[in-house]
């Protein structure tokens, strides 16, 4: 059998779509120009951040002059919690957000805790990852200025209840920002329909490229900048446009748009042969977030008895490229603070593996897996003590 | 006369190398991997982002583990100055710095000011754009924390005596950063010997691309994180690596450091011949910035009697691109700050062209611009109702 490679590491990073480097290479040599410069050089690249602008805008229902050019998600979420929060001093220093948030919005929170006076509540979760409205609505106080709360989690696939948490904050005139990074292209995202006052989303989760994201900013809400300078973004965001980047971004976010029902339709077809797949096959197995409120393309098990690292190696050398949790914090042993959250033990979610799928996926790919992962979790149970009690003891 | 295309913009920004489009365009194809996976798609990109981080480290003499990619100059000034500052707050509150900075770092210290209870120290600069040593000295108290004072104007060109302010803000204990952003690539910038403690870099004015930059950190420097999140940049620096504009940058960087010895003498005689030229052809003009402490590239002038804008329009008609000021504050009524602080009347400032040389420019072109600029400046003048006294008095 040839050695295949299988990529479904897509909730990581997205390889960039033929469609997107093609819209970016113009800009990366004639149209080198400065958007900000008044002669022809610059002039030439002004329009192309309006068309992506109004790209990005329409694949979350927004309007242009409320998107926000940035250096990544990360540097969103910071915006958005940072800018509010130094921005409401005076009102209020309490911060609601949730124990599964990913790293750019809780270290942000922890950030402000230990050194800018504000208190922050970590909401918990239930087993599936869901926030409690109760929790939510008895966390607020009347010092509380933000609630962020991620739109999807990008370990487990959770999707929140969005709307029901803008309806929470807005009747308390407390700014609703949500981590958008990986729910966009991948659900249906409508900012107006949701109540959502910010969003932080990523070009590189899309099949854009890395180093742009933006930030959504509901006409009317206010925050401080966060990255202060040049005049760029309507004197909200200094630096010189990464043009390149953001034209890579809006036609990216052209294509998710446009592609939108097929491709949720097609990750969740394969989601579900994969995640049946594997319940049916390894037992002692555990899927991790909600069964149905869930991102398309993600699954993510716990298999009893196995590291995670141990498994993802042996995956690798079979050519499957899987995660076992956020590739922002690979390297660390500690175990993932979400599958904490949701009631794992620490030896459970140690064994455990995120596959999240995309574009290039197909059904021969997960059978492929299907084929692979069940014979490399039991190969690596019986280097397990612990297994071999079970095992012995009665399977 | 054919219609040429002259580009003398190269302060506002530079057109990518071929080598270094070259360089980038793997990493937006196969090698599309999350630096930070652990498996194979994410393992090949790592070494190119250490080849990157070593040759930004060598164009300024620098250890590798010294620098850290950020999204651009802007958000590196943003981050040496709010880091030490939010670091330091239990040291003093005190920040020296000049009225000729970017705005990166003028706004960035208002802010603080404004909001985060630091006071700030502008420093005045002679009809040079050059700061007092003495009072530099005198304005350090017991409170300063940080020294930020820029290598060379974005504007004027003029370069500040770096290893000088490095002795006296180290002989105090106090941090000192550089906005070196319009001098590597163009002048020797050697951190160690210069004394320097962070300095902000960006890739763009190197022909490199946009949306990437770095903090050059000196070991043991200690300031906050700006952007908080995931452990990339060895937790000092959150966000998915933005792998090809990081490779692009590095590739930007080696060409900088191996040509930068030709690429100055070049830009230097090129200079020279412009300045003279415009100084013998065109009456009522000065020359703004140090006369030899200053920018390879970089001239600019004030005619008196006439509109910067204007004249920048009338340039563009024959294909000569410049600038008026800084392209990040462009469109803005205000005279320049630069301009105003070296003495100039808002009158003059107002008349003021800069043009900044770089890689493509030629003889011919410095004799394209002697040819029609005396030609437009007097046209122009004749339009002004104040040049008609002075023609009539007596010209």
């Amino acid at each position: 059998m040839e050695k295949r490679r299988i990529y479904m590491d897509y909730a990581a990073t997205t390889p960039m779509k033929k469609e997107v480097l093609d819209a970016m290479l113009p800009y990366y040599n004639d149209l080198f120009g400065n958007a900000s410069s008044v002669h022809s050089f610059g002039r030439g690249v002004k329009g192309a951040l309006d068309t992506a602008r109004t790209e990005v805008a329409k694949l979350i229902n927004a309007h242009p002059s409320e998107i926000y050019f940035t250096g990544g998600g990360t540097e969103a979420d910071n915006w958005a919690i940072k800018g509010v929060a130094f921005a409401s001093k005076d009102k209020g220093n309490h911060i609601i957000t949730t124990k599964i948030e990913h790293h750019a919005v809780l270290h942000t929170c922890e950030y402000l805790e230990k050194y800018h006076g504000f208190e922050v509540t970590y909401l918990n979760v239930d087993e599936d990852g869901m926030i409690s409205l109760e929790d939510l609505k008895n966390s607020i106080t009347d010092k509380t200025i933000l609630i962020s709360i991620m739109f999807a989690n990008n370990e487990i696939g959770t999707i929140q209840p969005i709307k029901e948490i803008g309806k929470i904050a807005h009747e308390k005139g407390i700014v609703f920002h949500t981590d958008g990074v990986q729910a966009i292209g991948n659900v249906e995202v409508d900012v107006k329909e949701l109540g959502i006052d910010l969003m932080a989303m990523s070009s590189h989760k899309i099949y854009g490229p890395k180093g742009v994201g933006a930030l959504y900013i509901r006409k009317g809400v206010k925050l401080h900048p966060f990255v202060h300078g040049g005049a760029q973004e309507k004197k909200r965001r200094a630096g010189t446009e990464n043009v390149a980047g953001i034209v890579g971004f809006g036609k990216a976010a052209e294509l998710a748009r446009v592609n939108l029902d097929n491709y949720k339709n097609k990750l969740i077809s394969l989601r579900e042969k994969l995640i049946n797949g594997i319940m049916e096959r390894i037992p002692y197995t555990r899927i991790n977030g909600h069964r149905t409120e869930r991102l398309p393309g993600n699954a993510n098990f716990s298999f009893e008895f196995i590291e995670g690292e141990a498994l993802l190696l042996s995956l690798d050398m079979v050519g499957i490229a899987g995660s076992s949790g956020s590739a922002c914090t690979s390297g660390s042993l500690d175990p993932s603070h979400v599958l904490m959250a949701i009631g794992l033990s620490h030896e459970i979610a140690h064994g455990s593996l995120r596959l999240s799928l995309g574009d290039s996926n197909t059904e021969e790919d997960v059978d492929y897996v299907l084929e692979h992962l069940p014979k490399i979790v039991e190969r690596l149970r019986f280097m397990s003590p612990l297994y071999e009690k079970v095992a012995k003891g009665g399977k």
